[in-house]
């Protein structure tokens, strides 16, 4: 190994230490020392938002002269909105439910003990993500609250802006008497700084990679600390024949235009062979004029020739369709002859992240929402509900499309694991 | 990759497919069957207890004949009493509730779909295990009423019986319309075996190992499938200066000696320097009549010789005592000043399995609770009853000293996960 990276391993060994220390200390922090700390925060951000804006500023001309594209520009500029949708975000964590030292039930047992499960932080979370700086704010807030310790890792373009937010965290974390290396930025912005952090299940005790598919599946690879990720989300509508055909139509729009390029957006739409015909023409209207293209199986196909549609949007689709997460105006479209070809067919081609049906017939919903083995599961709505705001949570670390630990939408609780605590007046086993 | 292991990942592979395909079965079946598949099998073993002695004999006689010693043979024989209570256990799990399909809370969102999580099966469970066959019996009936396929993996000494065994299994399951691929032991003996399991993360979803400290190492290094596992019990007492003496003597006694070799035994007692030598004089003739080797440090041998107290049996204690996991009638003893010593030592020293407190002080007491990073944590009551039975679990997997997904006594629960499960009514995403 060189030096250099002989170095870096060193560095990062010492924050993870500096973190594992901090997050003792995190996790006897109360209710109003963290909150504190968050209300703090905000202030700050609301504060230093010019110092903020030109930090940020100085990252966005270097990605400029890198040659970034506008969409990547976009996710790295701190905008006054985005700024402000930043506070907000903190504000909302502050006013979120506290769920540590929560125990769920002291239950007596037969030998006299009462025992119960207290939630308590993880420890220390590793969050590696990419471009957009407000990562850097969200994701250390909903640990601060979980009482975890933060080891952060941004993108390089984004360090200018990361590191003048990483210090306001610091400062709001010292004016709640919170230890500031709570939340620790990693310095460097060199490759071998992720693979240290990756390898160190002594002092990180869950990684959450945020970003493009290449970086997650490397950490998920290589990671030696568990992982909180999803890769693809090939998510599913199928549109049965027992459908009430307005929602049908309206789910099956929302569920692909709402917005194309999220994890949660409907990539396959399965339609009953029965309702084809009365389905087809509204939907295919629709996705023409929002300029969607369409991938469809040979049986549809014969359906839309039979009504007369035909459109140079309207493909045939090939083996590869089926597995594909467009995250783009193209939809593939296939035609079943009932639930089980549809749940076979997600099963062998989903992801296992969220999928939908659409039906009146109770029994065919309660087969869908029990033997469909996704993260999510729908019946009569849009898959673009997925979402930790949309269910409830309030906010959002991540999605899991594993099943260990945590699933689907990650929000506080993901961040926290349980202790058995046993309550005795000197029993002792016989 | 000589032609062997190859066919024996290939065989391994088949049998995760297999396993797999069944997992799907398994997730469907109602309570009514899992519960009629493990009344067929208690009612096999009970009628075939001749030919698994038999077979069983066979094993041992091998294991005499390799020169195994008289605590592996025991181990490994299947007595009257070892089938009576493998009997038992399995009535035990048919009579435990069913978490399958429990739905925790739907509760209405603002945008008008209702969200609740749904307990579900894990999928494939890999159970590695050394010479215990009723192992077998005792995971493999976990699995089936948690509704997930197992591959079993046994010890080569016990293969004979494992195979009969798990081949009354697959005869139960089949008497039930379940597949008897939802159970599957692994043919060969060969250790590859193994590596093969721990690297099919797309058929096996948890591997439990069971068995000595080298296996569980050695899996838990280079598995690529989640593992749920304990390495080491290094347990404590911490005997508080607001301690009730009575209690304190009766906790340290029955935590140390009720059995020497399981992870639950403390292996280090605390105890405040201000009531050492009232608790001392009790315990340290409790502990030598019953032939407690004790390693102690400075302080306490101090105290003890005030006393007068000197045996060959108490030793002084060296740095590595405060680390070792003894399994054997040896304690560790050190005094300490007050809980903020006890508590820095345990989170040095101890493997954050189980720990325990006592005293009269409920702030002291509270403070354990909430500070002591550990799977089980006990105010007042002997850290022999961290275990998923005398935790009312019903049933018992294994114990976890990880924090992700499952953590101390693991039953049904830990062998389950859940998905998010939406009812709407025409929603869409706005």
């Amino acid at each position: 190994m060189s030096t250099s990276l002989h170095n870096i391993d060193q560095q990062i060994a010492e924050i993870g230490q500096r973190a594992k220390a901090a997050s003792r200390e995190m996790a006897k922090a109360s209710t109003r020392q963290k909150n504190h700390a968050l209300g703090a925060l905000a202030e700050l951000i609301k504060g230093q938002r010019s110092a903020l804006q030109s930090a940020n500023q100085a990252d966005v001309e270097r990605a400029r002269a890198a040659g970034c594209d506008a969409a990547f520009i976009d996710r790295l500029t701190l905008s006054d909105q985005a700024i402000d949708s930043m506070t907000e975000g903190v504000q909302q964590v502050a006013a979120l439910f506290d769920p540590i030292g929560e125990i769920d039930a002291m239950r007596p047992q037969p030998s006299g003990i009462s025992v119960g499960k207290m939630r308590v932080p993880l420890g220390v979370i590793g969050i590696i993500y990419e471009s957009r700086p407000n990562v850097t704010i969200d994701a250390a807030t909903l640990c601060i609250k979980a009482g975890n310790a933060t080891i952060l890792r941004g993108g390089s373009e984004a360090i200018e802006s990361n590191r003048l937010l990483a210090g306001l965290i610091q400062q709001a974390l010292s004016a709640a008497a919170l230890p500031a290396q709570a939340v620790q930025l990693i310095p460097t912005t060199d490759r071998q700084a992720v693979s240290a952090m990756i390898t160190l299940p002594q002092y990180i005790d869950v990684i959450v990679p945020r970003g493009g598919k290449s970086l997650i599946e490397r950490i998920a690879k290589e990671s030696r600390v568990p992982v909180i990720k999803h890769l693809d989300g090939i998510c599913h509508v199928y549109l049965d024949d027992d459908a009430d055909i307005e929602k049908a139509v309206r789910i099956a729009d929302n569920a692909k235009t709402q917005r194309y390029g999220t994890c949660n957006t409907m990539e396959t739409l399965l339609i009953s062979q029965a309702i084809a015909h009365q389905v087809l023409p509204p939907l295919v209207k629709i996705y023409l004029d929002k300029g969607v293209e369409l991938r469809v199986c040979d049986q549809t196909r014969k359906t839309l020739s039979a009504l007369g549609l035909t459109h140079p949007l309207i493909k045939d689709a090939t083996a590869e369709d089926w597995d594909a997460e467009y995250l783009a105006p193209i939809l593939a479209v296939k035609s079943v002859a009932d639930i089980d070809e549809a749940m076979t067919h997600i099963d062998l081609h989903g992801s296992r992240h969220t999928d939908a049906i659409v039906t009146e017939n109770h029994s065919k919903a309660m087969r869908f929402l029990r033997e469909v083995d996704s993260a999510s599961v729908l019946i009569n709505a849009s898959t673009r509900f997925a979402d930790g705001f949309e269910f409830g949570l309030g906010a959002e670390i991540g999605i899991s499309n594993d099943k260990i630990h945590a699933r689907g939408p990650v929000g506080l609780e993901g961040l926290t694991t349980y202790k058995w605590v046993v309550l005795g007046s000197g029993q002792i086993r016989t």
